[in-house]
C-alpha cells in the first residue's frame, strides 16, 4: 500500500484521533474539513490550542479555573455568598451556571473513585472543610453527580462535615443539601430507568393537600 | 450571570464547536480535556494545526492533496497503470486504499449538486477526459457515492465519455465500471433499506447454474 497521507495531515488526525470520543474515521473527516479552511484561520486555531493554557491559574478559594485569582464569581458581590454549589469538575460550574445558579461554588476535582484510584484525599475536601470553618456559610448544595460515586463523595463530605460539627470546627446551623433527582425535564417516562422512577417517586411532591390532612 | 470561562478557554470551545459533528458541549467537555494535558502537548498540537498546509500541494494527475508532485501514488511503478478509480474526495481515496484498491486515483473535488451549486464545471472532469485521452486506460471505475448526487455524477461522466469515444478522443477499448451496489458487509438484511435491497436483488450473482441453462 502507497503511503497515501502527507506527514502534516496524518500528524493532526492522528493528535485528534487521541481525543475523548473522536475516532480514527471522524479524526480524518475533521482533517479534511480543516484542509478546506484558509491558512489563516489554521494559524489562529493552532495558537488558540498552543496557548490554552499559558495565562490560566487555579482560584484558590473555589479552584475553578480563571485568569485571576481569586475568579470572577469569587470576587462577584451580587452572587449569593452563603451558598456554596459543591461540584466534581468545571465544566459542571458551566452547566450550574446554565441553570442560573447565583451562588459560590467549589470545585472538588474529581470523584472518590477506589476503581480509578482516586481517593478522598485526591480530592480538595480538606480544603471545603476549612472554607467551611472560616466563611459564612449557610447552605452547602452537594452537586456531584448522580451517579454511584458521585453519591458515595457527598455521602463521604457530609460525614466528614458532621464530624467537624462535632468538634465545634464547623458551625451546626449549616444546611446540607443535595440536587433533587427525578426525571428530566423533557424527558419521556417510559423511557426512564426504574431507578430514576424511584428516586422521583420518593422525592414526589404534593400539589394539592388532601383536605382531611388540611384540617387537622 | 458572572462570566465563568476564562477568555482563552472560550475562544478553544468555540472554535472546536465551529468543527462539523462538534456541538458547544462535545466542545467545551474537549477544551476541559485539553486543559488537563501538558503545556508542551498543547504547543505540539497547536502547531500540528498551524501548520497544517504549509507544505502542501494538490498533484497535478490525480489531484491528490500531496507534499509532492506527482503524488506517492502516481510515482508508484508497482501500482495498476491502467486503472483509475474517479472519487469525489481525497478521503474516499483512504476509503479505497484500505480496501487495498491498487490502481491510480483521480479526485473530482466533490458531486455534482445543483442545491449546493456545484456544476460540472466545478469538479475535475475536463482533467479526467483528458488523462484519458493521452494516458493508456484500461478501465475506468466510477467511485462516486452511492448517492443521488453520486449517480448523477457517475452518469455525467460516462456520458460525456461516450461523448468523446464518438469524436475519437477517447478510445473505445475503455472499460468503463461503477463500484457494486449491495447489502454492506457485516449488515442485516432487516434493516436495510429498500433501494439497497432493490440494488443488491438487481446484481444478485447466481453461484449455482441451472444444469438446463448449463446444458444448452
Amino acid at each position: 500500500m502507497t503511503k497515501v497521507l502527507p506527514r502534516s495531515v496524518e500528524r493532526l488526525s492522528q493528535l485528534l484521533a487521541s481525543l475523548p470520543s473522536i475516532g480514527p474515521k471522524t479524526a480524518n473527516r475533521l482533517t479534511f474539513y480543516l484542509l478546506g479552511r484558509d491558512k489563516s484561520e489554521l494559524r489562529e486555531f493552532g495558537e488558540a490550542l498552543s496557548s490554552l493554557k499559558d495565562n490560566l491559574l487555579i482560584c484558590q478559594r473555589c479552584f475553578i479555573i480563571t485568569e485571576e485569582d481569586p475568579c470572577p464569581i469569587c470576587r462577584d458581590e451580587g452572587r449569593e455568598q452563603s451558598r456554596i454549589a459543591v461540584v466534581e469538575e468545571p465544566l459542571d460550574v458551566i452547566a450550574l451556571e446554565r441553570a442560573r445558579y447565583n451562588g459560590l461554588y467549589h470545585v472538588l476535582g474529581g470523584q472518590i473513585s477506589p476503581l480509578n484510584n482516586v481517593s478522598p484525599e485526591d480530592l480538595r475536601i480538606k480544603e471545603l472543610i476549612q472554607r467551611l470553618s472560616q466563611e459564612h456559610v449557610e447552605e452547602l448544595i452537594l452537586a456531584t453527580d448522580p451517579s454511584l460515586e458521585g453519591e458515595a463523595t457527598a455521602l463521604f463530605i457530609q460525614e466528614r462535615i458532621e464530624e467537624n460539627q462535632r468538634e465545634g470546627k464547623i458551625p451546626t446551623t449549616l444546611q446540607i443539601s443535595r440536587l433533587a433527582r427525578g426525571l428530566p425535564v423533557g424527558g419521556d417516562l417510559e423511557y426512564a430507568d426504574e431507578l430514576t422512577i424511584g428516586r422521583a417517586l420518593e422525592g414526589r411532591q404534593i400539589i394539592r393537600q388532601n383536605d382531611k390532612n388540611g384540617s387537622k
